[in-house]
Order: C-alpha cells, then sequence, then structure tokens
C-alpha cells in the first residue's frame, strides 16, 4: 500500500521515469503498467512445483488482524480523491455482530476492511491494470520461500534496505535463490508490531520502516524470476523510494507480494515452502490471508 | 450456518436433547456448546503432523466469492431478531472502490461479507462458545485428507447424506481413516455452484443438499479424533437434520468445518494434505478462506 500522499506524485513520477528509460509507451497507464513485462519471464501462471516437496513443521506466517493493527489509514486520513478534498473514516477491520450467542445460539459477524490491512497480498492489480486476486491460480500460492535477514541494519536504521549487495552475500552463502521463489525480508520488524516502533514515525509524522531496494527488486525479477515478494513490514517501499518505486516495478509486471508477514525467524534461510492461503475474491487487488510455512 | 428459522427452534431442542440424554448441565449454552468434550480427544491445538509429508500437485478447493455466490441470505432476510422483527439487508460480499486506477493510479476497495459466505471455515465459535478462528493455531490447519464419495447417490436426492455406512465402506477400500484428519464430504455438489441447482429449493421454498448424516458425525468424533469436517454443499446439516444437529454436536466439541469446497473430485481419497488459508480476524466465528490440497 501506498501512502495518501504518493498518490498526488504519480503522474508526475510517471513522466519523468518514461523520460529517463526513453520507453515509448502511449499513456500513463501503460507506462506504470508494464513498464517491464518485456523483459523479464516471470508473472502469473507459469509454475512448477519440483518433483516433491516435503515438510514435517507448519511455521505461521500470519499476524492476527483487529482494529489496532497498524495500517497506513489509521484513524482516518484527508486526501485528495477525484479533484476533491474529503476525509475518508477508516476500515481496518470492523467486527460487527449480526448473530449473536447470547440472543441466537448462534455467533455471526459482518466484517469490513480495506483490502490492504494485516498479513495480506498486493495483488498486481493494486499498482497496475494487471491481474486481482481470484486470477492468481492456486499453484502459484505454494512457492519456495527464500528468507534474507537483514535484522542486524534494521536494528540500527528504521529505513535500512535489502539491497543487491545483500542478495549476492545470501546467495553465496545458500546457493542460487530458487526457481520461481517467494523472497522475503526479515528485518526484525514483526516483534515490533504492537508498539510505535512498528511506525517509527519520523518529526513530520511519516512512516519509517524496512524495505526493499529498487536494484534488488530488479534483479529478482530480471536474473532469478522471483513471483513474489514478502516483507515483515507494511510496505516494500520507505522512503528511499518515495513515489513507490518497487510496487510499480513489481506489481506492474504481474507479479505480486504480501507485507507484514510474521515470524521469519521460524524458518530457514532456504528450503521451506511457502503456502499462501489468500481468499479468492472477485476482483480484490489483495486482502487479508493465512501465510503458512512448511519447513 | 443454519437458517434464520433455525434460530427460533434451538431452545425447544436443547430441552428435547437434555431429556433424551439425561445430561445434568445448568443452562441451555452448556448443553449445546459442550455436550461431548469429555468423551472426545479432539479440538483445537493438539495437532502433530506425521514425520514427512510430501506433494508434488497443488488443488484449488476453493471456489472465487462474488456478490451472487449461492448463501442463505441471498436477497435479504426478515427474520425474528432479540424480540423484533427485522428486515437484515444481505452482504453475501460488497466489494467497494476506494481508489480506482483511473483516478489514483492504485486500487484498493472496501470488502464486506457476512462470514459464512463462498468457501468458508465454520469455527467452533460459530454454533458455541468455544474458539474463534484466531484462536486455531497455525499446525491445525494443515491435515490429512479423507475424501468421501456419494456423488451417485447424490445426483438421485438432493437431501442424500454422508453416513455412518459410507465411511464404513470407505475404510474397507482406503484403510482407517488418518488420525486427526479432515474427512470431506464429494457430492458432486460444486459443479451446481452457477445453477439453482445448487440450492435445489423446494416447493416451500427450503434449500437442500447434501449433507453429514449425524451417526457419521459422532462416529468421526468419538471413534477416529478427526478434526474437521468438509462439504461440497453450503451446509454440514440438512432437512434430515433441520435443529442443525451436526453443527451443534461437531463445534460444540471446539472442531470446525469448511462449506463449498470445490474440486474434491481431483484429489485421491487418501494420500492428499488439505491446507486452510483461514486468515485470523480477531473475534471471527468464521469466515472466507482458501483451501488448497496439496497431492
Amino acid at each position: 500500500m501506498c501512502s495518501p500522499a504518493i498518490i498526488e506524485h504519480v503522474k508526475k513520477r510517471i513522466s519523468r521515469r518514461n523520460l529517463l528509460r526513453g520507453i515509448g509507451v502511449t499513456g500513463a497507464a501503460g507506462a506504470v503498467g508494464c513498464v517491464n513485462r518485456s523483459s523479464s519471464e516471470g508473472g502469473i501462471g507459469k509454475n512448477s512445483l519440483p518433483d516433491s516437496v516435503s515438510f514435517s513443521r507448519v511455521v505461521d506466517l500470519s499476524h492476527t488482524l483487529h482494529p489496532d493493527f497498524p495500517a497506513w489509514f489509521q484513524g482516518g486520513v484527508e486526501m485528495t480523491t477525484r479533484g476533491n478534498r474529503t476525509f475518508v473514516p477508516p476500515a481496518i477491520v470492523d467486527v460487527k455482530p449480526v448473530f449473536e450467542w447470547e440472543h441466537e445460539k448462534v455467533n455471526l459477524n459482518q466484517i469490513t476492511y480495506w483490502e490492504h490491512v494485516g498479513t495480506h497480498m498486493d495483488a498486481p492489480s493494486h499498482f497496475s491494470e494487471g491481474s486481482t486476486v481470484d486470477e492468481i491460480p492456486a499453484e502459484d500460492l505454494v512457492l519456495p520461500l527464500a528468507v534474507v535477514d537483514i535484522r542486524d541494519r534494521a536494528a540500527q536504521d528504521p529505513l535500512a534496505l535489502l539491497t543487491l549487495e545483500d542478495l549476492k552475500e545470501w546467495e553465496s552463502q545458500n546457493g542460487r535463490i530458487p526457481e520461481r521463489a517467494c523472497v522475503a525480508m526479515d528485518s526484525g520488524w514483526a516483534k515490533h508490531v504492537d508498539t510505535p516502533r512498528y511506525k517509527s514515525l519520523d518529526a513530520e509524522g511519516k512512516h519509517r520502516q524496512p524495505a526493499f531496494h529498487i536494484d534488488a527488486v530488479e534483479f529478482l525479477m530480471e536474473e532469478r524470476n522471483v513471483v513474489a515478494l514478502a516483507v515483515d513490514t507494511f510496505s516494500f517501499d520507505n522512503q528511499h523510494s518515495p513515489g513507490s518505486d518497487v510496487h510499480y516495478k513489481w506489481l506492474g509486471d504481474d507479479r505480486w507480494g504480501i507485507e507484514n508477514v510474521n515470524n521469519l525467524g521460524d524458518v530457514p534461510p532456504v528450503g521451506a515452502t511457502v503456502v499462501v492461503g489468500q481468499p479468492s475474491i472477485k476482483g480484490g487487488s489483495g486482502g487479508p490471508n493465512r501465510v503458512l510455512a512448511l519447513v
């Protein structure tokens, strides 16, 4: 999810990037949505598992979602949409009883949320005209998991980035990143989820959290054919990429990712399989899910 | 999920069952919620996987959820709640854009649903005072899957039941039901999901669909220690158990289940592993999920 402020800068960013890249696309949507499709082999629906996958342990990579879970729009947000300045009320997650055991001998709630809350998927359509959650086939939701540990650096700097150098170092220790993997950043942030550290607001009230460097993301896309990113923070981008470059680059190539993952310290750097239990809601741009690691 | 009409009959049923069983409980909630806890070993948080599980194929056992997905409350319902006759508007699933690519270069929707729609979990708390979805540990969501095929009988009778005899026959062909399994009824109903056959309304407008016989359920609970039920219809109960006996019995023992599952014909009777990707929403009584079979 990008911050509301980003939305206002998107068109400027698009034209700047078109100039830098010399891409001859017509229209902003084309430039953002599909900048790299031709240069990579990734995207949706091309998965094949190894001959056989084995596991003997399950690790929960999801947080529990509740109304106070840290999110972009907590407390509401005043923003410009379609030329009008509007106050947008928050809907992190609202659990409203319809039937209750005390009265009806049945419990049933009405659930309301904005899609990008809690441990959740960013589908390609979140930042592009690409696939919605229901268009991602089930076999793409079960992937080899590679976990890159940047906890030491993140402990010193809330704007730490997972860099290309981190990936090279990871490969020197663990071998080549598996084909069509999910690559997860473990910044140690999950343990801060119930504290102000999770948002680490700066003096201007802007979020700070570790994220991916765009160079690392381009490498994963173009050289390693990775399917999904995962972060234990609430964004793939941080203030080092204020135009949400990672989101536009990655999701714009019909790839997807997961934010606010948990317990990455409980899985090995390589060898686990991630299962992304993504409810298939027609037209969804993402949404809360259950992410499990099979180890 | 039970039909609204059931709610009005619950208290009568409770006192009838207390008489039949001679249970000396105090209060209706106790009778419904925990009738069998002492006679079984099942419930939540006691799972252990076999030494190693292997798979090479993923099968999607979920349907895609959309506003016209068949559900109990389609079109709204007039019902008695807390002494008042109220019209309850439906919320099968409402996908309301908050941000749209065309305007903000981001897509994000507000999602609203009643929990028991689409392929979804019934947590114990749906029909008891037991565990909510967030209280079911991750390791309980990965289970050996046993599929019982009653398609031939269901094709002749929309009120067909999966009986104790079906389970005995299944075991004679496939061996004993695995310890702490998920047992799924394949009635062939999934293929009717977009047709009136899925509800098979009778002359009085009541739903008809295949379901579990209470004797089979008691066997699975007391003799086979099964963790979860699954059905390819929208209820574990049908008109043969108008008091929702299966729901009260099973969920009341702190067990859970999945309704509206898909593609059971694509998995073997035994040998697959089911992964229930259940979003962990605090206090939820169930809700849409992604169910995958690892084969």
